[in-house]
């Protein structure tokens, strides 16, 4: 079998770049010390993202899962500004005795998720370490002043999510999730959306994040969020819908004189579902109103790198 | 001691971001899904490396050390190419048991050399894995056409390269190099080199990327070749300066029509030594002249990250 030791870092790298094409504003692709790029006056979007063996992925993940996760999570940070995705850099990290096999699925996955968005992949780096990781560098671009940022959410905005949510490790979601640059674009070309992220550590963690970005409260009707077909194949759909992670769809929000125009718009473009879960509010904190307008504190549980346990708020 | 497990991913972030400074041309620093940047009509420059405990730094390595290593690295290519550097993000990993305090000083490392050379770190993610890595991302521009490719000598050009090799490893200098940015904006607009690489794997390694990249062949006089004093403290100083890693410094090539100015021009500027050491030929293959007029072929011996034996041309 044919080891990355076998065939050294040269190797390694001629065999993995051989498959990328060239595309459109790229003036140097890989094999010289950084790639060129050129564009007309735009904004820029620079996102990473790490995917880590044991971490993001384990055993039972294909090389074409991993190297698709490893792009789409970047994706779906271009996605959550509204933006187009343009080039990407990928860190390649491995044990020396990897499979040449593995690699070249994980590029598979790579290069055919990076095929389906229309980006290139101009450059990146190998190194040798303990386990296998992939970093990615995304570079997205839209207009000028129209990227749409956690910090325009205002009271009175309604609270919306894409898709479905929860459980998305128990059915392996994570590992083949669509990144939601089409509904992204979309909202930010109509102008409708105040503020946006993605939910990449849990609904309650992200609805945290978008509240303390926009200093406002949000009030959540439980009843109204989606829960995905494998969280409700579980005795408590609800708590996986608020507290798994890595769904990859969008939250958002929208001024209330252009609820019913997103609302009318979206069904007539093919996209993900789209659901309103609540409203933004001026008492600052997280709420979830349950059965009878009971109403009590959302925490945020969702996932946290490093194990905190009291992670509320 | 506050190591990562307590204070949690939420934690980390909002301790590294907070001495993060705004620069200009930065729309959106740390803390959306994206950076946002903006610049005017040029060219973009894109780079990625990694840094990783047990590969690229042990623990000898300070970590101020660490953190400016990641991020001159990423400098240095930007500086082959001729470019200016502009902003950077940093992927961390590290196990949950790190303290805090030394993760405190990677990013004081990082802080201060992107200080020194004007970028701003707009972003990046933390993850948890099985040792200390940076992988910076950066983004650097110049103007449209004027990069400095690895495919441009032609026989007949000098080879040039700054400062001096070998014993990087030997003496630390691969944590504190200072990255040849001056050197190589001074290159570009100069219009005088014709091809530029910096060298990590090793001098002998690097010549064969330059002259394969040029499809042409080198003539090295192996007695031009200046040796750092690390390597001239071994028994060997010439095999350290061919063969040893991450010198960083840059090798380039001169049109034969501006050679003797290159050279007239380069002494009054202050930067750092500049040497000839051989001629770029129209026989393929990396030769080097010893004593006597000896011709024998030099193989590329420089640093595999993935230990292959056998790494000639």
């Amino acid at each position: 079998m044919n080891t990355l030791k076998d065939m050294g870092e040269a190797g390694l790298i001629e065999r993995l770049t051989r498959r990328l094409g060239t595309a459109r504003d790229v003036v140097v692709g890989p094999g010289d010390d950084c790639a060129v790029v050129r564009t007309a006056d735009e904004e820029w979007l620079l996102t990473s993202d790490p995917v880590i063996e044991g971490v993001h992925f384990d055993s039972a993940a294909t090389p074409q899962q991993i190297g698709h996760k490893a792009l789409a999570r970047s994706l779906s940070d271009i996605a959550a500004m509204g933006g187009t995705p343009r080039w990407a850099l990928v860190d390649l990290v491995a044990p020396g005795d990897t499979p040449a096999e593995r690699l070249d699925g994980i590029y598979a996955g790579l290069s055919a998720t990076a095929d389906e968005h229309g980006i290139a992949i101009v450059g990146g780096d190998v190194a040798a370490g303990p386990v296998i990781e992939l970093h990615v560098f995304a570079v997205g671009s839209l207009p000028q002043g129209s990227a749409i940022l956690r910090s325009g959410a205002a009271a009175g905005d309604g609270i919306y999510v894409t898709g479905a949510l929860g459980g998305s490790r128990l059915e392996g979601h994570h590992l083949s999730f669509t990144p939601r640059l089409r509904e992204g674009r979309w909202l930010r070309e109509s102008g409708w959306a105040t503020a946006m992220c993605d939910i990449s550590d849990g609904l309650s963690t992200d609805l945290h994040h978008l509240a303390a970005a926009s200093g406002v409260g949000m009030a959540i009707r439980l009843a109204s969020v989606p829960c995905s077909p494998a969280a409700r194949s579980t005795p408590d759909p609800l708590t996986h819908a608020l507290c798994d992670g890595e769904d990859f769809e969008l939250l958002f929000t929208v001024a209330p004189e252009h609820l019913a125009d997103v609302e009318a718009a979206w069904q007539g473009n093919a996209m993900a579902a789209c659901t309103r879960i609540g409203t933004v509010t001026i008492d600052r904190g997280v709420m979830g109103i349950g059965a009878h307008e009971s109403c009590s504190p959302l925490d945020a549980t969702g996932y946290d790198h490093f194990g905190k346990e009291e992670n509320g708020s």
